[in-house]
């Protein structure tokens, strides 16, 4: 029956390229969408069009930042523009800066090495981060998930400073706060206990 | 930090407003949004502010339709135009259309009484649909929600239509497609039992 009705075909194809929108939900989302004031409709299209157009990435930290003023990361005298945390990507940015502990920039790298879906070192800001790191810094914080892609990731940064004299680190490995041991796997008590630090 | 991109906070309190999406995806859909092709973006917001623009609800069964065209099934010669099913939102009329086994019309209600939320009977399509009826239809089908309200509108639409002359039913109460009984809950147990027919 929904054949027979091409712009609503249309709105679910549209809505079907958001990510992380579960498919059962279309429809309601789609509803939500045509029982919506058309005013605020088009407000809504119009914020996220402006969104679009007044962001872009820092061609330093490559982090978004609005078109016409500095970084508000780099440019900060709050922050210790000596200490580079190295994230996959945006997500993995709030995630640190969420925790409200961190007083040093960050570098984006835009995704981890994997060469199965064709992302190579090329493909990521690694080049602009060797650069940045040679401008003199004092320390790199290697922060990529704890996944193969972000591990190889990560050694592949380390390879390429090792004749940069800086202090290279990453993420403390061990069992997550408020976790029983009894339900960690093997690979994360092993590394909590090999990395044991004193007490 | 955030708070610092003010086109990037606007982004957000916008996707916020979509329903269904998970709080903790939002960041990741404005990303989505952000890394998307400015001309893709556009014709996005384009297609989302057409649908809108060219569908109406049908003025017969509370139905989507195309602005400019009769409504599907209303026009259908194919569709039994004597049986009406009535459900609450357009989401159920989905769902019993995806069975593939009904060919009767529909009434979309627009929801179900429930005075806690405001929700009276003239809040919804109950007027239109007692005067579809008695411009004479062979069965009504209350197909609403076995919830309690979709029961009190169901016996409100039953008692509404009790001088009309029409056969009304309800959709059979029981045990769901492949589920083992133990499982059941006891009401549903007593209504398969109750409720049971012939082999």
């Amino acid at each position: 029956m929904l054949s027979e009705v091409p712009s609503f075909n249309q709105l679910l194809k549209l809505l079907q390229q958001v990510p992380y929108l579960a498919s059962k939900n279309l429809y309601r989302v789609a509803f939500h969408f045509l029982m919506m004031d058309p005013r605020n409709l088009e407000q809504f299209c119009k914020v996220l069009l402006q969104a679009k157009h007044n962001l872009e990435q820092c061609s330093n930290c490559f982090n978004w930042k609005e078109k016409d003023r500095t970084c508000s990361l780099c440019s900060s005298a709050k922050r210790d523009q000596a200490i580079i945390c190295v994230v996959e990507t945006w997500q993995e940015f709030l995630t640190i800066e969420k925790t409200g502990g961190y007083e040093g920039v960050y570098h984006v790298l835009g995704g981890a090495i994997c060469p199965l879906e064709g992302i190579g070192p090329e493909q990521l800001t690694i080049e602009p981060l060797i650069a940045r790191v040679q401008r003199g810094v004092r320390e790199v914080i290697l922060a990529t998930n704890q996944t193969p892609e972000g591990e190889a990731t990560a050694a592949y940064i380390a390879s390429k400073l090792k004749n940069v004299e800086v202090k290279i680190s990453c993420l403390a490995r061990g069992v997550p706060v408020g976790s029983s041991l009894e339900f960690m796997d093997r690979l994360t008590v092993y590394k909590a206990l090999s990395e044991r630090r004193p007490f």
